[in-house]
């Protein structure tokens, strides 16, 4: 076992592959991220720890005192919640220490200290971690893979030692969770005598992958490589387990292995199937050992899953998994509104997938997909006070929905949370010669391009204005190509270098356009993206938005709330002809542009008492406002739609 | 304890009360209900026997072999479903029951006497029956009226016997029912040593109003009245029985009693919430008791909460209660069309109400509920080959919903039986001097007004045709008042005597027209209902159907299947202006008018692989044709969908 690896740097991309940005050298120092990241960083990241204190969490890692019961349970059913609790540990570390290195927090990192000391204690012998089987019932450990997320547990907790090593360069929790999955690697494996299992919650694999990054040890790659291989070969695992636990594999309360993506080999599948968090987590790793192992098999995958899911699976917030009974997918085109499940760590997983193709396969179908869960499906499960949550990310309401400021499967706060804080790693990627701008918003960033080192200032007023100034400081005059993501909703967009036209059609490719020059000193490109207000219309075979149109405004999808209508948005019928205009309304939750436009609202005059009649209502004219869909539910209860009938 | 009360014929009714008509005295003799009659009498009758010795259900009633795991779990947990198995025994030899006096059967009798002298077998000294706990856990008897149903298991068994007594004449069943009975009266109530319960699903209830008119005994109604009054009031008895077991009553999986209908007590509940088919089987008990006691605030809670229903709760189809998760009610005019529950349950138990309701206060707007459940959202839940069912009556379907042969909970296919073979009832009501008429369709019947004898002869082809014609053979000139129900869905129709018509507009009386006169032997009464298809529009709080239309004819309510359509319903957009034409089609399923028209669908062209676009679908002409939606299903799978967008 070694559990003193070398610790190198990140390895320089392939001439094929890009390289993210270090999210602590980009600085949201004004626009719209700024107060996002601020009040994450400020309001966030402590209400949680208190959270994780308040509930109970914490005694969990106790591991001196008897079991007794484990945190309070929070519902009655919750208590087989407990299993994976590590797991949200592990992403508030991560989540916190992305924060550490620009915002240096001594109390901050006594918390974590204090977590990793007792994971530490706790830890066996053997290198096994799961506070849950080590204080309740150790002899299980191993036992049930299909149910129990011991690796999914021990993945988010290696990604949070990966991310506080990064930060803070100290080693222990990184040694800790080297020993743990020294421990799976003698567990689990083709060998002989080992286990051929994979854990039914993917996680652990995206995780290694990160592992390796930073340890270079080969058999970090090759665990992430055997999970990602080995799931769904036949006979399967799971059935061997469950019979091994003297049960009925048919017995199986989610009745396939495709809940879990299990059903088949992964090359295999063409249809995103099963929980929609794990069909995330998984890609992502797959995208990742596309990358590692250069292996075009998981990379075609990737792309077939990808078709599928944004041709025929996404909701148009970004959202994704409507159904809640396996939090996931069901069949295509089923995109109920009210009852979406779209879980908001589903759409930030799906921020992860995306964002790994686009470092394999630099093309702007995928930064797009990751631009609309940035600004809708993702951003809409935290509120606007970085406090209060949604589990579910519902495009309708009527008025049930409401924020909480915590969850009996608490596993969105942390995963919005990492997402924001390492948000800068999502805007900028760089290669030798290259340097490709994903995300629009002002910022401050640093970035290295091979052995050369650039400084970038993006200013805007994006996403609320389509104009986009970005300014380069280079120590010397340096030649590269800079890549500029022409969003698919923009229809006419402009492009400029130091006031001169760039031939936009000339220049793109994989909705990048490219500038390949001399860069100087002080160049400064201007972007400039029409931003219309938008009707969008869903695939006809989508009956829940049959005859209704969503509003969009470039990246940003609205929806209307009855606080602001004063009745129900479902009765509003919207002509063809209507105009809508956007208006920066700064007072609204921090400064949002609102659509504002005239509409139709059915009457209930005449409907006293009656359910059914043979003549429709009569329709009269209303004002309506529209605001951004992430937005919604930070004020007055009450209903809320994102597709509005048509008139 | 008394065993051997008097058994005496049905009380007359009081000057403001009707009897319904002896259902073995109306013979469904042509036209639609005869194909369905002697289905249910020929087919799913002896199919259903068949299902419950098929699936382990009579073995549950051995009671001299070990309990074992009794029966087949259908289900990995369906286990619990077996706590109230008895009923559907109950239901079946009601069902079977009220074919006996028309279609006498000996074999058909021996299967029911099997089953009575095994559970008089079963049946403890002191009168308790029900085969779990006897078999598997008797020291648990009477722990848990909140979830366990032992009365309401018992309540079926007593339908039964009611039914089967009144069939055959034999006494066997109804003492081995009255014994228990008499246990129940032993144990629960307001003297001191008894306890103060009463069941949480609610059918005990009725079932004894229907035994004290049967026995006249007081001391039933007295019990029904108890167990009525009782509910709901606080501090709850649940609360109590979950402490005395130890449980914080706060855990409680329902969250709340309302879905027992026992968050307050009944004369005060002004909304319709929980649970479906307990709530229609405890309205049903108090309009009972309303018309037994003489009391007029179980009436008056009865009539708000029908307007509550009708006006805010109901499906088109006369479905109701649309969720899974509390089998019930969530809030008002929450309708949506793919997820509907509407358990055919429910809908058979609406029929029961509105029924009960009629004969206290004939008044159409019950009896056209009666026949909206009637004519679509119960008879959808039995096959045309009269041995498949659905549980839940969804009205639109990506083409998941397929009927089964049998459930892991079978109450629905017992209910709907029942319901048909006793249909003839719910035609007619008669009191003193007068015949109300509450259905129609082609039937013979003999009806009692005080000590007069009317035969009555209906012919028509109702529901696919408005016109009536009906006979009178009296034995000598007789004056009475013959109503009819004009339906509220008729705007246009016309009442002749012999030819000579009748000033409707003078002549009705709460949707009933009446006509007073001295009538002879072979008078003829005609009564010309205008059947236009009516295009249905919903409350514009119903948001799953703003924007669509639903088609209706008469009393029938119509769907779009893909297997006639060749593509999803869910596309089509109908013009206001399309014409739509009934036509009689002989060969679909035994004969059904369809309706047919030419609408536009949304064509998927440009869609490949888009799932959101700026421009709307194009649309192109499609000739469509609607099917009765209580035939869905019968065919060739897929989609299909009550409600149709508008163009």
């Amino acid at each position: 076992m070694s559990t003193s690896p070398r610790i190198q740097p990140a390895r320089p991309a392939g001439p094929q592959r890009y390289v993210p940005a270090d999210h602590s050298r980009v600085t949201f120092d004004g626009g719209f991220w700024q107060s996002w990241t601020e009040t994450v960083r400020t309001v966030t990241i402590p209400t949680q720890h208190k959270r994780l204190e308040e509930e109970g969490f914490l005694e969990v890692l106790d591991f001196d005192k008897p079991a007794g019961p484990l945190a309070r349970p929070i519902q009655p059913s919750g208590l087989s919640m407990q299993h994976f609790f590590d797991s949200d540990f592990g992403k508030w570390i991560e989540a916190a220490s992305y924060t550490l290195k620009t915002h240096p927090d001594a109390a901050l990192e006594a918390q974590i200290d204090e977590i990793v000391a007792k994971l530490e204690k706790g830890q066996m012998a053997d290198g096994y971690l799961n506070s849950w089987f080590i204080r309740r019932e150790p002899e299980k450990r191993w036992t049930n893979l299909r149910d129990l997320h011991e690796m999914y547990s021990m993945g988010h907790l290696l990604e949070g030692a990966v991310a506080y090593f990064e930060a803070t360069g100290k080693r222990r929790f990184l040694d800790v969770m080297i020993r743990a999955v020294d421990h799976i690697i003698d567990t689990f494996g083709r060998e002989p005598g080992k286990l051929r299992g994979y854990d039914a919650h993917e996680e652990i694999e995206l995780a290694l992958v990160k592992l390796y990054r930073v340890t270079r040890d080969p058999r970090h790659l090759k665990l992430a490589t055997y999970f990602v291989d080995e799931r769904g070969q036949m006979p399967s695992y799971y059935d061997e387990e469950a019979k091994k636990r003297g049960e009925n594999p048919a017995d199986y309360v989610f009745t396939t292995y495709a809940y879990s993506q299990a059903h088949m080999p992964v090359r295999e599948q063409t249809q995103v199937v099963g929980h929609a968090v794990r069909a995330m987590y998984l890609f992502s790793a797959m995208a990742d050992l596309a990358h590692e192992n250069d292996d075009p098999t998981l990379k075609e995958a990737c792309d077939r899953l990808f078709d599928n899911l944004t041709g025929r699976q996404l909701y148009v917030t970004g959202g994704l998994g409507p159904s809640a009974s396996n939090e996931g997918f069901t069949r295509e085109f089923d995109l109920p509104n009210e009852t979406a499940y779209a879980e908001t760590c589903a759409a930030v997983a799906l921020g992860f997938w995306t964002h790994r193709m686009a470092q394999i396969d630099l093309d702007a179908k995928f930064t797009d997909k990751l631009e609309t869960v940035l600004f809708n499906g993702a951003l809409s499960g935290i509120s606007r006070d970085g406090e209060h949550y949604f589990y579910e990310n519902v495009l309708e309401s009527h008025g049930q929905h409401r924020r909480w400021k915590w969850h009996y499967c608490p596993c969105c706060p942390t995963n919005i949370a990492r997402f924001i804080t390492s948000l800068g790693q999502y805007f900028y990627s760089t290669r030798e010669n290259e340097l490709a701008v994903h995300l629009y918003g002002t910022n401050s960033a640093e970035l290295s391009l091979g052995n050369r080192f650039v400084r970038l200032r993006q200013e805007t007023n994006y996403p609320w204005d389509g104009d986009i100034r970005l300014q380069l400081a280079v120590d010397r005059p340096s030649r590269f190509t800079l890549r500029l993501r022409i969003p698919g909703w923009c229809r006419n967009a402009e492009l400029s270098v130091n006031g001169a036209p760039v031939d936009l059609e000339r220049s793109m490719t994989s909705g990048y356009a490219a500038i390949e020059r001399e860069w100087q000193n002080g160049d400064e490109v201007r972007l400039a993206l029409a931003m219309p207000v938008d009707r969008i219309y869903a695939h006809p075979a989508v009956s829940e938005d049959g005859g209704r149109v969503a509003l969009k405004r470039g990246p940003v999808v609205y929806c209307v709330e009855e606080t602001d209508l004063g009745g129900e948005p479902q009765r509003l019928r919207l002509p063809a002809s209507a105009e809508l205009s956007p208006r920066y309304d700064a007072n609204l939750l921090g400064g949002a542009t609102v659509l504002e436009g005239t509409a139709l609202e059915a009457g209930t005059e005449g409907w006293e008492n009656v359910l059914y009649r043979t003549a429709p209502p009569s329709l009269r004219e209303r004002p309506f406002k529209a605001i951004p869909y992430h937005l919604w539910a930070n004020r007055e209860a009450g209903a809320m739609a994102v597709w509005l009938h048509e008139a």
